[in-house]
């Protein structure tokens, strides 16, 4: 098959590799109909050492499935399925509690000998866990909106999640990228009053809005944070969800929270240290949020996605054959492109 | 009035001070019958600069009612009284949802013009926010574990709710001081299913059996992370509590909480950086807690004091006169003593 490697930062290639076959009785085997580029990759294109050795990219696919080992129950042969971005059993004692992120027999896909999802198969371990039959043919429209179920949309829920959102609360969305906006969806299907989005591309932010941001704050740093009180009459947000990763919003994170508030980080924290001493403490700030368990999260949010109230395939703002996947991660990285959709 | 005052490290003294008298309509002049030296009265003890003046000291007190200004109400003149370590409206946005302790018309005792704690007399500014009637006697052998509603019993408490304790939980309490064992207390009446006490002073942590710890840690840094996962089935805890304001404490909290669980801080932090980085991201941990809206729990707590459920007053090992208050601090910062009864 055809498939998606990185050799070092900015260095993608589409290349050749093994198809894959069914290695143990769990696995299933899943011809990808639709993948795409997560924010996530974006860093190791930023930043990955050259090297020989490429690295299977892609995390995020549906498709159909093609085989499945001996004890795989709950899909078969010619099902379509939506595949969360970590692999799980949903069985252990971290799933059972709807922490799928930390599955003891879990894992992530392009490690440890597992395909990547950006090529034309995968092999899925821990099938009868991971996969989701979905209700639609391969032609359905509502592909791309089912497609974020395998991070994106199930990520912003999260954030949304664990930040406590709840009716009537005043958010704050920090990052207008895909994470962003899709805790823009999440906050306002968990009923949140306010929704503020902070994000400076227009285009991105007009989409916010459609998906329910109430106010858009183009500042950043202080001015950001004063223009965040402005708007929540002073106080700050009560949720804040963090979708970029760097300090400098997590400062304005802990800016715009009210006391008592919380914030939850999604984008994957670029620095070690953070500002936690007794300002935090004397505000009873939380700091929440994490790797979302994306498997936890499909079956609730499915049923909106197949009946059109979130619509998250907007986000996918460019398609790309397999050959063309390099150049959708140089769009996304020149923010040419918002998500890039594959079709392999 | 006789009052104590700090005027720097090691140095307290108890001097007379002027009565306290009505000075808004909204205070409340309350004779002390009952005060504490708190484990926070510690940190300047160790380490305020040598000044010309004193600081008045003290946040913790019971008493009787002997004057109300004009606009209070639900307190007189005679009435027993305890009040939460830090005075507040119980009106505003904040008090409202349960924050009392960023009260916008709320404050600190010993700041500000208002009087310390560990005096004769107090002037209790929003008096009818603040004070708590007690349905006792100023005799009562109660007494004592009624001023645990003042701070520690509260602050423990305020651990447990935030860091989510729940029936069935296991439960991680980092310090055998009077708060950590406050939230062995307060843990075990929520319904945690194993409380781990870590301490090394036996005398306490036998007190913490007493409490509801169903287990002791001794050990320290790396050695007490892998007996606290030895005890909690491999997973590390659910639930950290943790009780002391070092970063060694915060590391012991990070590496015995289980993924997905909650650490919950009540100890003022002894440093301003801590780590945030990708692996609290990976695990979804969640750091949380902060200063007690101690106003918001009295009514909960208090018939648990009264019918004797919960006896916070053991934590008090020590009783002294005002003139024996320096003496008290020096007890408690040798840890010659757990926590130190002020009889004034």
């Amino acid at each position: 098959m055809r498939a998606t490697f990185m050799y070092g930062a900015g260095d993608v290639r589409v290349e050749n590799a093994p198809d894959p076959v069914i290695q143990q009785p769990t696995d299933a085997v899943v011809r990808v109909v639709l993948s795409c580029v997560c924010g996530s990759d974006l860093w190791p294109y930023k930043s990955m050492p050259a090297g020989e050795q490429g690295r299977p990219m892609g995390h995020e696919f549906l498709g159909v499935v093609e085989e499945t080992g001996a004890d795989v129950t709950g899909v078969k042969r010619g099902d379509m399925v939506v595949a969360p971005f970590t692999y799980c059993d949903n069985t252990c004692d971290y799933c059972r509690k709807g922490l799928h992120s930390s599955c003891r027999n879990g894992g992530r896909y392009g490690w440890d000998g597992v395909d990547g999802g950006q090529g034309e198969a995968v092999r899925v371990p821990q099938a009868t866990g991971t996969l989701v039959k979905l209700p639609v043919g391969e032609d359905s429209e509502l592909l791309p909106s089912l497609l974020s179920l395998s991070d994106v949309l199930g990520t912003g829920h999260h954030g949304a999640v664990t930040a406590g959102v709840t009716r009537g609360d005043s958010v704050l969305v920090i990052g207008d990228g895909a994470v962003g906006l899709s805790a823009v969806l999440a906050a306002k299907r968990l009923g949140a009053e306010q929704i503020v989005l902070m994000g400076r591309h227009t285009a991105r932010t007009d989409l916010g809005r459609d998906f329910g941001a109430t106010d858009v704050v183009a500042e950043r740093g202080e001015e950001g944070i004063a223009r965040v009180r402005d708007l929540t009459g002073s106080r700050g947000a009560e949720r804040v969800i963090e979708a970029v990763g760097t300090e400098q919003a997590l400062q304005a994170a802990f800016g715009s929270v009210t006391d008592g508030g919380a914030i939850s980080r999604l984008g994957v924290p670029q620095y070690e240290l953070g500002p936690i001493g007794p300002a935090m403490i004397m505000r009873n700030i939380t700091l929440t949020g994490g790797v979302s368990p994306a498997r936890a999260y499909i079956e609730e949010l499915l049923p909106d996605v197949l009946d059109g109230t979130l619509a998250p395939g907007r986000l996918f703002d460019r398609a790309v054959g397999l050959d063309e996947v390099p150049d959708g991660y140089r769009a996304m990285a020149d923010r040419e492109a918002l998500k890039v959709l594959i079709r392999p």
